[in-house]
């Protein structure tokens, strides 16, 4: 009978629990990446409900007892999930009955799943975002370091891939590393927007017993306070920016490795990938293969994807918490993973690369500085004196003039004289320090 | 020394090898879902390689049992993976070197990773998508058998969600399922795309080795072979296909879903989920949370994410086989998993839906039925014989007489009538066995 | 007074009309592309009444005369349109019955904007697809022709973007040709769901007045008719389909781009845009810029912007006919107009490209072919014989020999020996062929 | 011949000139919205050439009347465009020419199309941010004055889209505005990034001819100018963080319309839309639908379509300028002019709105306001007293009790009390006026 069996009609049989269902509405396999910051929440909330006096300081200090257990659990991997933990709140609150019985319970006095959840994402994107940033500025700083030290390298500049007028390769470098500041500016206002605590919100009309959220705010470290309960529970902004930040950088990598690529074919010539970034092929054994970059190429793909992906999960959704919130977290955690992976492989790449022909690019450039220091003009120097800079160079010199020449005509700021490429690289320096302060 | 350490700039250390690029570039964590065809693949091609003489009947058998093997210890969960396993080939090819030595290389006999990869992922998705068609078309199937069984109920209509006109229930019912035999139909078009064999078609060049491809073909049951090779390396046509398929069904389930959730709040009251498919609130028990039909309307957002992702990797690429290819896999997984579960999760919504309102909105179509059969007006039935069809109608029955004359007259094929909706009903079925032959 | 303004709070001032809500609800601007289809549904529902009974003949003849003429002064440019003719379908309307007064207004009869818009747009979208189709098919052909002219032309062939073995360039215009052959088949997939006519469906509920859709179907020439008015007025999955079909085809293009842009590149100094596909700079006279390609490269950005930009407009709809559809008809004629020119430029770039080494190229090729049809063996050509292909051969030929017999060994179906790219131009031939029919 | 037609292959005609390739290449459909940032910029240009004595005084003053002139020209409708005119910027160069002669030229000196173009593009966003900036405070300055105005009004709050816990209407209010605040305060932050100027940049390597390009920024009140030439030329972050920004501010938007279509249904009869606002329908007078509230949700599809576009354009590109850049200004300008009317639309909705049963609402409001300034408890009001608040009070109080009590208890910042939203209030104008400075 449909009232036995919970089936009405045709279709699969459906009882009481359907376990596709329960899979499908369980995140547990994924937010146990939260079980730290749900750890840290929920020890500031206990401290809150102590002092708006809705817990006895033993309560309290029961709950932190309990809470550290917990966390010890999970750091020596022991922390046992039971089939019913659908989340990780709920196997964090589960295990802490277990650990200290009853009590437990009083620590969801007035804290919804609303308000907790996104509590611990945002914990958890502010500490990503740090390290993301961190390794944002290694990789800036490697590229100015590099930029510096060859800055004498002289090759040709494109546009529209083809050759247009010669540059320094410290201006490509730095091209690319200018980029990446605004990438690394604006990561610093995605996380001033992570930082502001919603707990204390409840489930949509806000916190009912009083808690003082300034106190969860400073206990928390917490920048600011949100404004509204119901925009609180479930505005996920900073996922989005986050999500579009990672894809805006991106599209600067793939911009960077799309350059790379073309540089290092047999045709370019000029770099080479290091051996740790490319790989043979068992079939033409003369190959060697970008793959580093051409994975960095693609993940500009896989992480809008994800930006998109949750915009269009947000666009038309009635306001206050709706269950398709729950997209936010995969996308947040495969996007961090991503991003810290390509930033650490693109330092690698740039750290190891190798230009073949730097010797005889150099030449031109180190011509133009001898002659610089000198105060002479470049066609005044002698062969000899040439030759004291490098043995490429024999009778002819006057492609090499042309090219040095060039390059020096663009003095003013930004253009690829070497006085400009200094002041860049002083500029970039600059940021770097007031970012990392 | 720079030559040493491999290390020439500033950043992080990177010897001969970058543990964080081996990660990066590995894909054995989710191409072992490969292992199965990869092992079929392979049986296909020692048979062929037998017959164009580059095997002997003897290596091709001992490859054979030991490519058996292999399966064996996949089933069995015995198989194990070595660190430098860097993908699910390299794992069976390692795998069956160390079991029947070295005959397991002439495996490799003129087929590349290239040809390889790609006709195992074809065979993952034609079986792949064969179960998702069958589960759609399940979906299908209980909505009709549900409109057959429930055509006599009304309800109100509505566009831009303002009460329009009366319809039938069945009717809304078959709106989103003849939606649905859209996608089922486009999914048999995207199955035959992916049912082209491009084994044979090596590196980039074709196979230098007279391998017969139709036997390989046959062998594997494929529906044809491709043309040229280096679109056969290269193209994913067929994944973006299939991520499109699944974007654009999965917004039709989300129009049905954001329907059902309207249909479902306390104001409009005209159904309700089963237990199975919402959950309770702790803080608001008398809250049923249409949790399920939530989670289908935010997974459209991610299964399109995936879709844009890829043609964002795709976009501009260089021609034959790039690196960038490998996201094709990781994509197809992830959104073949999420319509399995939503295909079924909405069939059991749909199996176990009830209407609660039900009795009072089946009274006038069940009169409008009586009068037709009686070949009488509406308004001729007496109060008796209305009586006889329920208890709720009493003196004034006007009301269910406009609208149960309201639905018959739109008797036009299409229309809500229900003569219209038995053919739309015949229709659909007709369509669903032409489909499955 | 609140009342009498509109006004009741802060922000502008807002009386009984808001010009720039009018503008914004307008579609006019765009959607007068109908005219014509709109007066062709309009002939075909005015028939449908007639037989309907709905019309007396001498209305229907002189709604009929009346359309002729509304169509005239659109052809010849002297149609005025008035303020507030806020769509064509209105425009139309309007003027219909300031020509024949009120007898227009009965072509309303039982007919919504809901079916009259959704068919207007169906009638377009299928005069435009074929157009589309025809042009595509003239590209692939094109393409065609110049690898059976071209085919003994050889060239390296890239994985990785790196030099991995010798092909024929007919093997890698084939690549394009057949990926394209696909693009091909799927629009006729599209056209035919296209092809399928909802009018007779009314706003939501279908048509009352027992009008003949599938007289209408044949009036109109159609394939079928829909099969539920709520979801034929509501649904887009055909515009959707479309918008893909462009991305995916647009894809394809932007990678036979890409090529062409690398091998167009100084360095590897393959081929030469003709002058009518390239600009000049004036800052540097050298230079020949591939707009013409990069421009092909970026529309795909765009084109799929409009495919990501409907769906997300769709996602998470309630059904039947919501405002918001109106989204559909800017997105189908941008994208039908950057199609249409795309193909085209398409054509003529690969109609006039031009490959500088082509001689040096084709001499390996040629001398292949002489060895196979003398039945010797290549090393046995003598340099006499050789000359007679090419004055480029000289004493070593040894790297023509390894070139040239490299690209014969593949042999296999697919491969880029010559057999298999004759092979192939008769395979795309034939399924041009099949298309056409 | 082929050398005489250009044509080398089949396929169409195609001389030196490809009419579909002009067309296709030309911009000046759209970017002749460029025409006064393109003067402004050239005036500036033309001082800092004067001032670097490349320019005589004679020449500069020259120059600036014949641009005035050129400006006059397009202010008053007379400029008239040739087919040569592919671009704004040839178009002004070329009138230019024709008004003062060859000095026109020298405008051209050391300046590209690539640093001109965005610069023209940076300046045109400047003024165009402006005004959205300001249009969006105004609607959030007109929620937060609605807020205020009837913070009494009560009415059930909904997660899941089940009733929850009742709230302020005040509170709902401010949940989108506080909402949009944040894209207020992001909005900022683009500004401050197109506020950057590139002039001086030219084609790639910088500028060759010592230009002052802190003068150039002073002239056009810049707040920076751009670090890195190639940089400079090539990257359109501005314009996709732009993009973004609209399309995070169309998901709040949209979000806050489907709120409203909601409650403007007769099932939830909270609202109701002025005329002004909605529309009729002609087969169905009774209804009145939410157009405006749909046009605003569908919008959010089309500008987050065109973020997506310019991201995958800009994806995988190569470094520097490329034609493919000609993508962003349409995108541009139709985000601009949809903002505008999107935000125009929303502000004129908002203030308009009609609350039917606001009366009833406003009563526990009020009633407890009475309670607290009497300091008694709610059930201590007298029925006299309560029905000097509203008729509406009647025997039976105690569900009013009940909401208006409920709501009182969130008192937390950030809840649903009163002092809390007339604390949101006051937040939120703090932050208006601090982003007015």
């Amino acid at each position: 009978m449909a009232s036995e069996s919970g089936k009405l009609w045709g279709g699969r049989f459906v009882g009481a629990v359907d376990p596709i269902m329960e899979k499908f509405n369980a995140s547990i396999a994924y937010d146990r990446h939260l079980w730290e910051v749900d750890v840290q929440g929920s020890k500031a909330y206990s401290r809150a409900l102590e002092k708006a006096g809705l817990l006895t300081k033993a309560e309290m200090e029961q709950i932190l007892r309990g809470l550290d257990k917990v966390a010890e659990e999970w750091t020596q991997g022991t922390f046992k999930l039971n089939p019913n933990d659908e989340d990780i709140h709920t196997a964090n609150e589960r295990r802490l009955k277990e650990l200290i019985g009853e009590t437990a319970g009083k620590l969801h006095t007035g804290r919804s799943r609303n308000d907790q959840v996104v509590t611990d994402l945002r914990l958890w994107m502010r500490q990503t975002c740090s390290t993301l940033s961190a390794l944002l500025r290694d990789l800036i700083s490697t590229m100015v370091d590099r930029a510096e030290a060859e800055h004498d390298v002289l090759f040709p500049g494109y546009t529209h891939l083809q050759r247009a007028q010669p540059i320094r390769w410290s201006h490509w470098i730095l091209s690319h590393a200018v980029a990446l500041t605004r990438d690394s500016e604006r990561l610093l206002e995605v996380q001033k927007r992570i930082n502001v605590l919603p707990l204390g919100s409840g489930a949509i009309a806000g916190n009912p017993l009083g808690v003082d959220r300034e106190l969860l705010r400073a206990e928390l470290n917490f920048g600011a306070i949100t404004l509204n309960s119901m925009d609180a529970t479930s505005e996920r902004d900073f996922v989005a920016e986050f999500l579009f930040w990672a894809s805006l950088c991106m599209t600067h990598l793939s911009r960077m490795a799309e350059d790379l690529i073309l540089y290092g074919t047999k045709e370019f010539s000029f770099v080479q990938l290091s051996d740790a970034y490319s790989t043979g092929s068992s079939l033409m054994p003369q190959k060697k293969n970008p793959d580093s970059l051409e994975l960095i190429r693609s993940k500009a793909g896989r992480v809008f994807g994800r930006c998109a992906g949750l915009l269009m999960t947000l666009k038309g959704l009635p306001s206050t918490y709706n269950k398709d919130l729950q997209e936010d977290k995969e996308a947040v955690f495969e996007v961090s993973d991503t991003m810290s992976a390509v930033l650490q492989v693109a330092t690698g790449i740039i750290s190891t690369l190798q230009m073949p022909f730097r010797q005889a690019h150099e030449a031109s450039g180190k011509a133009v500085f001898m002659a610089e220091t000198k105060g002479v003009a470049l066609n005044q120097l002698s062969l000899q004196e040439l030759q004291t800079i490098s043995p490429l160079f024999s009778g002819d010199v006057s492609r090499v003039w042309d090219y040095g020449h060039s390059v020096e005509q663009y003095s003013a700021l930004g253009g690829t004289a070497r006085s400009s490429v200094d002041w860049q690289i002083g500029q970039v320096r600059a940021l770097l320090r007031a970012q990392q302060a």
